[in-house]
């Protein structure tokens, strides 16, 4: 079965994944009238750099995501196929998708970003969720939230203290964000709420392999991070790696820590469809040309997270959200113009608009190569920035609201327990969740 | 074990369930400083008149709950614990959780209201959700959303015209307000999004056993709503009963229709916590006097959608969220007079304030003893009600923001699928998703 698409002739480009990348692509190509497939497996787009708020119920899901249809139905040239795609076959130009259909392609781009990656241990994953998806975020917030309403009712002091200890791996920007929101969640958010347990005693850990943490930013950066993060209550252990995690502890640096929840921020891997075009490397990233065309392959172009492309320095260009955008909309022109004109491709050159991470509730650090800005000036540039990059119109005024309601008063309105959500058996039993077979109760 | 609550001596009032009944008591039970401990198995209240809205996509689940911790915060008196009641012993005045707590009371308030009812199917419960909690909204939410993204990928007419066939069965209010909304839904809000269906092609059936719509309302309001809807593009059969339900088809009046979705807003049965009290009555109910005492039974009172209560003209109350409100208020009162001066307690005068039900997107039927208003004031009315009844500030302000927009645009920013929330194996399915074991994909 062939996918029809009824916009009429011409070459036809299809482009797996919809997020930062795929879809800045998408929308430059349809501007020009090119006849574009977008396929993701999720009906939505998701501004991840936000996730961390859903997870800590600072936000709802909503808020940040957006149907994929929506964004693009104003392009008469493109189509969406929510879908996945199992087998590429470039000789032949075909995808194969789950659901038995096969889709050819003239050009085909690959955006189909990172999953959470766990250094060859993937027994991990089960008990230690990533922070990528929307349902991740959720089963992180379940657990938070159903972690301090266990130990509101549990008897024993040892089991209450391990259900109050919360751990973060990875001290890059996203444990940083993540750490320093979970501390304000307990400390300010849910102090009143409790009869029995105070929150604010909650121990946040984030532990970090490497000597500081925010390694891609400067030392200056690095100790304003781990201060801000010490003030507001989090155990910042460097120096340490991950050698064991179950549901209800953590081994780190030759020592197991009983633990509530484990919460993996530590790395990402290229999507597993990179493996399908060649050769990837240690983070499962394929490798592109300057103009962004896989090594090895004719017509097929790949971008965002799941490609090795190298930066000005002959360095690759980090896995940053700016970075998939700047490619999306380069390579969308660049593709037009070849389809419309036979002109070449051409070389895309990242214009980095600086790094920022958020330390806390009204701290961030912003970094260019040339400057350096921390504390609240920063924190005020990022809600602006990224309220603006948010999108559909709705979700900001929505953000804005929400973020100024939790400013002013600390109470979030996101703080929805769905037991949906909880994740595996072992889970739910290290919360005192009796588990049961069979459909779950109304 | 057992539950200490910190605020020290008094009678200790237990309430099991925190809707629209158990919380106006605890409040007023609170306010009087009262020692109450709150059971629910859900951290958050919900604003159940509006759950329709989020399984049709038009408001997200978090704008119609609140943490039930939240609302009670203010009162020391007052605690709150996330668990489920097992059993309950009258004698010895003690609760057995699910978690192995027991709780001792000295008066008993059960408010644990209804869910849904299927008249002895309970084998339907798992193809045809009803629409009581966050987790059935969402499952026909993203069972709506999906049919239609697998309709844009089928190549089988018959499959697709399946897929686009939705169904609700029960013409009371719910049923009512759910077809108007899917159908709303199909006509508007999708209708640009799809390149190879027509969403406005859907066709959405409503079911009723009865001869008329709204049932409770006079003929006029049945009129109205029948019109509108039919207006709208609902189909609708009264006078027929429903023989078998399956994940893709739908039998009622002897005939067997293809469908994509069954939703089943036909009937609810009092929780299964009443039959621990003594008989209930066919719909699931224990008897109360006009006291709210629980008949049979000391120190054990019951209210909402769990009892039944006779009104002044003798025929049983009907399960309303006002009966329960002004119901849960009376109790507080009534009980915490009792409490501190031994007055005895005090017979419910229930006060109608009239009865609603929306029919489409800007209609609406109101219904006194006295006068009916129908069309659009009725929906002003309807909708100025329901803000102002909604818990939590900050969810009036995002659900009135998210009417206007939805209002002025007719574009949702509810319409977040994840695959977790669609249901048991089949429905996955009859949808054309793989069905495989293990933990869900990130």
């Amino acid at each position: 079965m062939t996918d029809r698409n009824g916009a009429g002739g011409g070459p036809h480009v299809v482009i797996l994944g919809a997020g930062f990348g795929g879809l800045e692509a998408a929308k430059t190509l349809g501007a020009c009238g090119v006849r574009v497939t977008v396929i993701d497996r999720q009906n939505h787009h998701l501004f991840q750099p936000l996730l961390y708020q859903v997870a800590t119920a600072a936000l709802s899901a909503p808020h940040i995501a957006e149907p994929i249809r929506s964004i693009l139905s104003r392009f008469p040239s493109v189509s969406v196929r929510m879908g996945e795609v199992e087998r590429i076959d470039p000789e032949a130009r075909r995808l194969h998708c789950a659901d038995g259909a096969e889709i050819s392609y003239d050009w085909l781009i690959l955006a189909t970003g990172a999953k959470t990656g766990y250094f060859g241990h993937d027994d991990w994953a089960r008990v230690a969720p990533g922070l990528k998806t929307i349902e991740d975020a959720r089963q992180i917030r379940t657990r938070v939230l159903m972690s301090f309403e266990h130990a509101e009712r549990c008897e024993d002091p040892a089991e209450r203290e391990r259900l109050m200890t919360l751990a973060v791996i990875g001290g890059g920007p996203s444990g940083v964000e993540l750490s320093g929101a979970l501390a304000e969640l307990s400390r300010f958010t849910l102090a009143r709420d409790f009869r029995r347990i105070h929150p604010e005693a909650a121990r946040i850990l984030l532990v970090e392999a490497g000597p500081r943490l925010l390694s891609a930013f400067g030392e200056g950066s690095s100790d304003f991070a781990r201060r801000r993060l010490e003030r507001l209550g989090v155990k910042v252990l460097t120096g340490r790696s991950v050698e064991a995690i179950t549901a209800e502890s953590l081994t780190v640096g030759g020592e197991t820590l009983p633990v509530g929840l484990v919460v993996w921020a530590a790395g990402v891997t290229g999507s597993p469809l990179a493996r399908q075009l060649g050769e990837v490397d240690k983070a499962g990233r394929i490798a592109v040309t300057r103009r962004l065309e896989v090594v090895g392959q004719e017509r097929v172009l790949a971008l965002g997270d799941v490609a090795r492309c190298e930066g000005e320095d002959g360095k690759p260009l980090p896995g940053l959200a700016q970075v998939a955008k700047q490619q999306g909309a380069h390579l969308g022109e660049s593709l037009a113009q070849h389809l419309q004109t036979g002109a070449p491709l051409t070389e895309f050159h990242y214009r980095s608009k600086g790094n920022t991470a958020i330390v806390g509730r009204h701290a961030a650090v912003y970094e260019t190569g040339k400057r350096a800005l921390r504390g609240w000036g920063a924190w005020l540039l990022w809600a602006v920035v990224h309220v603006y990059l948010l999108v559909g119109f709705q979700n900001r005024i929505a953000v804005s609201i929400q973020w100024l309601w939790l400013y002013l008063t600390y109470q979030s309105g996101a703080r929805l327990i769905s037991m949906a959500e909880i994740g595996p058996a072992e889970v739910k039993e290290s919360l005192g969740e009796p588990v049961e077979e069979g459909p779950a109760r109304a």
